[in-house]
């Protein structure tokens, strides 16, 4: 049994998003950090510090044009000689001028023209890279009612998401993320999983949706949302993170890590802990250091994992069935309070990596490595 | 074109609920009203004086087994009489205590079958009536974490609704409705627009979706959903009602004008203003007297829609491909700050009817003479 | 230091609601369960079965009228030779018709009176029993915007508070509810902690303000309540439950255990775990069994307050004062994080009980016990 | 009757803040617009206008240091040379490096020194203005649980507010504003009108709360908290601005109207239509232009007003003491569903004003004046 837990969290795999290395911040401040990356390059070479004391985050997501290079395949390269890849490819049409009024849903068709330009653009990179995944999120939306025609943006999101798609090549799939507000403030083009879900399934099978966590209403929930998409097929991955009521930059496990375990015991349950749904994290650290922050945030996904294959499947099948409420409730909590921290230091040292990570990290002397040589140039950042 | 408007109004139906003109509550208390109807026959009777005073009710729905009769040709035939016709059969699979723990996806296959019976029996009741709409909702769901198997629970809830889906004959169809929470308050089994489009979706074309105005998270757009499911085709109707937090009970309308609005403005835009989208009422009057009650929810939705049409949607077209944002979103305020009141006025009175429905109700005499009437016997009310 | 904590968990008080005993329900259905109470003295034994296998539930509250008796010194010996005692009195101005529009805020100043003296008949009961606490909760409220005047509802709510704390004798005090919504649904009389607090300050140092986990807005970050009112000297106690998104009736702990911890550690840090803070609970049971409902909820509740017990305070704030955001949540966390079961096992079995407080019960055939002997009568529940 | 609300409409005054005259934008991105100001000479005289077609806007929040000048006196003179006057000082603590974890709350005494002589230097600058009002929303909180004590921040809080509050001068007094999250998202240090409420009265008479509309909880009633808070006379202003789900940058009134007017019935009925009670916008224009965004904004509120003072309250009055539910909510409706905008037309031109601001605006060439002149520089925006 523990054996098998262990096999299991070894396979694991989560992703590490090179804007969590960059400064951001809030609409009201972003804090510059010292020693943060001045280029892709430097950030890969932080996601592969991560890397280093987790040994389960072998590959970094990328989003473009933040981390626009001329060569893609030399980019890539220099992953592999840092022991990492390059994971999924990250699209923003969010962050120029003429997406005022939205990109691909946009009212002029110019705009959208552009919009879908790079998305394709974000597909090329694929091929150069080797990436299978492409991530879609629209920060499209309207902030009044009758700003614009809901349905017609309807129509036009589903014009590029159809482009899109007729350019994936061989093992290329897309992500298609939703979100429930912001920063569209009155009508979000994709505010939800049935959104997504609907334009994905006249797709077809490339299609997928990806759980952002932080990306629901209250009251939501999510895992009901990762047990119905895994029994449609339909579940892509996870953008990780968290947040109590809104803004979704928290490390993940932070807000509610019961519900991280809800959320693994689901994905685990529905046939999902395969290579066909992707962990990945997608948060910033606003106030704490960056690659602590990651390594904190992949540790929190590994013992919510841990805790949901801990869950004696046998045992609550047969209290499900005998309608035992309590007694189903019991199985379900008690591999949640139970305290993995010692099964995973034992499976680390078992794979040659410190039982502490955090710790591991602090003495590598990385940390006033990068302060001391990262002087000059300008510091990466959302918007950079 | 006011013209237009009268006779779009004029064309408008809204469908009024057995069970609100019965005793009706909190977990926290019922409050017993005087004249309150005791049977089905004199439910009929009062929804008869909603549409004798508004001339666009014509139709009551029914909740099975509360409005049980023997005879449900001859309760047709009394409606008729009434000068109303039998409107949707809603189902109840909450109210017995085999449900605890679900009805249609309970663990105990004697329950679902119970269940099933029930439903197939209420489209027999749909035959008898001659009703075209069976309504769905389940309150099915969990309490806790564990409980039960999620997806266990949807294949069981897709077997139950292929089985009524494949009873309903020529000219009938279902409509499902979905629900944030209460009274499944971890997970509940249909909790989206999202899940119960992809039920519909599998079924065929039977099968739409109920959009009950109170039913969603807060921050919800819900004209989105509403344009949405116009554009997949799957809107079905509407269970009008409105809340502040939680709790679906208060007047439709009364919570949030502004909203209604929207949401009449996407049905007419969205193509929905026809008899595949029916209008309902799903509301109770826990502290205010039913019949009137109802007749103000009536004429909320009616301003609503009245507003909706108002919307010079040729200026509104324009400014939105100006990207003019505040031009739009004027045009569109410009019919929402308009006082529809002396429009609908001068067209009841067109259709000979009083200008003003509550007065004339309360003129009426019939709030006093089923006072005295409707004396011993046992008050209708929920679970009644 | 383990063992401080062990004195410290020794000396915890969770105090169980008789109401928890009888069945309950949601306005949907209350599902009946056998062997439940018939009348107050068996709600108090079986409240003393949860006290005999946790050993920290020693009082039972009541609640007036549904614990009404001819005799309460009698009912409080028979509490004492069960081993347990009378707790807070619960007030109930909300199951009358006469409540239709509010109690102590009715328009109807005979209403109000009713009430009033519904609430000072409460204080009677706590001089029969020796309670020393009232427990005041109205679900005074309105549904619809206009219904009543905000303001003056405040003045009448103000003047019965007056009355009610003038008339509490030496060693007793009132707690003060405060709720977001239901059953009122458009504006609540006590809505949030600022109303209650802003009251209990005007009277003195007899009032103060219970916070219920269970009746907060979404995002609401109810330790810092607790922070605040503690530092004002105005936190009476706790109505410990849990819920996803409203309807406060599960289980403590069940919903967000951290949460829960964070409470706890709350009330530790601030110095209010003392006799000053009252734990209660005040959940029902609606689909689950009443007594290893309540046995489960007082061992989360034990649970948690281990765990913020175990936070080591002294690290905590040297990180807090050094700034450092990773470290000082790592501190926190690594309590959280840490299983406590085998420690209030052992602390169990030092105090005579048995190491697994719900295993215990049900060897103990108590429950097979009372459904063959509370065979005719009327199930308690609430209202009865 | 008439005459007396166009008299109340005359006297108000609504306040338009500097900054929402400036670029502004979300954590995603500042669309940059064309013609935007670039010193606050030329805020003050975009505000100008905005009081030149409306009448009603004769004062300008400043923000500092977005609006530092050398010569507060000469800005002043400035100010009224325009037709307008510096209104309420609004500082900023939360746009330096130094607050990344709070400012007056700040676990550093050098950067609560820091932050308070900043509060300390607005107060000069309002001695300098003459400005009367002193606004202090403090971003402070933590992200994570266990980041920073609570209570110790409660503390540090208290002794800044009171180091500003003994600074303040004959006819000054300071407004505290609270949120409910952003940019802190898990704990924010003043989160509801309870916590600012509660540090108000502990100060004196000069310190009051400033609700801004867009800061609460979802099912939050607010005109509840502006009537509870005028009755105990504390209400100090209103940062006016809407929101859906959260970001508070909307429009007044745009998202919500009905309730914009419930809130002026409030304001009107508990004696709050005075100057005492400040009415400012604190909105920004992310997508649309703002002058046009500010002059319909104010518009908006002059709409609720209008409508609020509309109210028959006599009418109201005797159907609430009636307990006539519906009644009463008929009489609150139907000043709603009135259309005043011809009422505040013809008010508008009986003080020489053109019936329609928004179209004198356009037609007055300014918005192509400022684009052409304005050319060179850099834009003010949030930060500049």
């Amino acid at each position: 049994m523990t054996s098998d837990i262990k096999a299991a969290l070894r396979r694991q795999r989560i992703e590490t998003p090179s804007w969590a290395y960059g400064n951001s911040g809030t609409r009201f401040k972003v804090f510059a950090q010292r020693g943060v990356p001045r280029d892709p390059y430097e950030k890969l070479a932080d996601a592969a510090q991560v890397h280093r004391f987790t040994g389960v985050a072998p590959t970094v997501a990328l989003h473009i044009p933040w981390d626009k290079v001329d060569d893609y395949v030399a980019l890539a390269a220099h992953a592999r000689d840092l022991g990492v890849a390059v994971g999924a490819i990250n699209t923003n049409v969010f962050q120029d001028d003429d997406y005022r009024l939205g990109s691909v849903t946009n009212p002029d068709a110019g705009v959208r023209r552009k919009a879908l330009d790079h998305l394709l653009e974000c597909v090329d990179i694929m091929d150069l890279t080797g990436s299978g995944t492409l991530k879609l999120w629209f920060s499209d939306g309207t902030n009044y009612p009758g700003q614009d025609d809901i349905r017609a943006r309807q129509d036009r999101l589903a014009e590029a998401l159809a482009a899109v798609y007729d350019r994936l090549g061989e093992g290329q799939r897309f992500l298609l993320e939703y979100k429930l507000f912001e920063p569209a403030f009155y009508m979000t083009d994709l505010p939800d999983w049935g959104a997504a879900y609907a334009h994905c399934l006249r797709l077809g099978p490339k299609a997928r949706v990806v759980v952002d966590t932080g990306h629901h209403a209250p009251g939501t929930n999510i895992e009901f949302i990762v047990a119905f998409l895994l029994r449609e097929g339909k579940l892509g991955g996870f953008d990780f993170n968290s947040r109590f009521y809104a803004d979704d930059d928290l490390m993940v496990g932070a807000a509610d890590p019961f519900q991280l375990f809800r959320i693994m015991y689901e994905v685990i349950r529905g046939g999902g802990y395969t290579d066909d749904v992707a962990f990945m994290l997608d948060q910033c650290h606003n106030i704490e250091p960056k690659i602590p922050g990651q390594i904190r945030s992949v540790m929190n996904v590994q013992e919510a994992t841990a805790k949901a294959l801990l869950v004696d499947r046998d045992a609550l099948a047969r209290a499900q069935a005998d309608g035992d409420v309590l007694g189903a409730n019991a199985v379900f909590m008690d591999a949640y309070d139970t305290d993995v921290r010692p099964l995973l230091a034992e499976l680390r040292e078992e794979s040659g990596l410190d039982a502490d990570p955090m710790a591991a990290y602090r003495r590598s002397g990385y940390a006033e490595k990068i302060v001391d040589e990262r002087v000059g140039g300008t510091q990466a950042g959302w918007g950079a």
